[in-house]
């Protein structure tokens, strides 16, 4: 499933700000922010490399973003399990079994779900699912969400999942990318999200009942394309 | 189906403001506008009639408010489908079969959904479905959705609804009501809510696309029970 030359945007977008020769009229071109990180390959790619189209996998130094597979789910469950049974990021049942939980998270297309992996080990570090948030008239805006294994943090395989899932909705002709129910006291979320250009449009008053704190806000977010 | 003596919370609110025998304790007392409405009944029912615990039917002058039955469908489907084609105030795709909007909108128990009957003819005037808006954390929060026969617009079918969706949740130990995707354009649907006493808690910029006016905001609204 690995494809080599697939630099992932964030690269792209580090290089973004002191590259002339990227061409200016990318209809699709990225507009996050410009951050450069530990994991920035050090060439510049050639500009008909940047973005493959059809790519499916993307690099991030060790890391690896595919399409999941139905084999992956053994690998995704535990963790999975382990975020949602804790209860305190998302407005899933907490008793989901395994087989009800695949099939909240492994979407069909024209949906999408993929997998962060280990580019060495080959190990799942983390998983997103992409869909449309409406149907009808608000059928334009997408929505995500990402899971990381916790045992995995700290190596930025969420801001890859989140640049990958924007990635996908541009190319796929969404207008904007909309996040539902971001629980509040979820820091590294909502700062991940900020970081990623969302911004807080909506505030649902103590909408998630969080097993520690009680009563806490959920976000509606929401970023452009 | 049709129940006697079930008076509806709209015309005990109405009672609520001069009324010295009601209960102070009630917890499930109403805070809903205090609205006189030509249908409110000139009697004024006993205490313990008013909300007869387990009732599935509401009176409204000439309109009984009941659960849908699988028979009810073939009345609802041609409104259904006027509206969800229009595409102007739904988020649903326009071109859902009968089979499929059955699904969408028929909802099994805990979920609810009721019709509006004219209590004379026996004809729907509209419909409402209600239900937990989110799982886990978020399942404290209901969510509801109403259509009205345009046809019979005007009768108040629109409030009579809302008014028992929030009864029902309320009933339901429910401790808030959301909208995920009010058409802003939609202004009878907009002030209705208002009047409901639900706040617009967060607005999608141009979440929507409207067939006649373009992109037009999304509202997130939302009442405390």
């Amino acid at each position: 499933m690995k494809r080599p030359a697939a630099p992932l945007r964030k690269a792209c977008d580090g290089i973004r700000a002191n590259s002339p020769t990227r061409p200016a009229h990318r209809p699709d071109g990225p507009s996050l922010p410009r951050r450069r990180t530990a994991h920035r390959p050090a060439h510049r790619p050639a500009p008909e490399n940047r973005w493959p189209p059809g790519r499916t996998a993307t690099m991030l130094g060790r890391m690896e973003i595919r399409e999941a597979t139905p084999e992956d789910w053994a690998a995704v469950w535990p963790f999975f399990h382990r975020i949602v049974a804790a209860g305190e990021t998302f407005t899933y049942p907490t008793d989901l079994t395994s087989a009800e939980a695949r099939g909240w998270w492994m979407l069909p297309a024209p949906d999408r779900t993929v997998v962060a992996v280990d580019d060495t080990t080959g190990a799942v570090l983390g998983t997103a699912k992409m869909n449309r948030n409406q149907a009808g008239g608000g059928a334009h805006v997408a929505s995500a969400s990402f899971m990381v294994d916790p045992d995995h943090a700290g190596r930025g395989t969420g801001r890859a999942l989140g640049e990958e899932a924007l990635r996908w909705a541009r190319e796929r002709g969404f207008r904007a990318v909309q996040f539902n129910a971001v629980v509040a006291s979820n820091a590294p979320a909502v700062g991940l999200y900020r970081s990623l250009g969302f911004a807080v449009v909506g505030t649902v008053p103590e909408g998630f009942r969080h097993p520690r704190l009680g009563y806490v806000d959920l976000y509606v977010m929401h970023r452009r394309l």
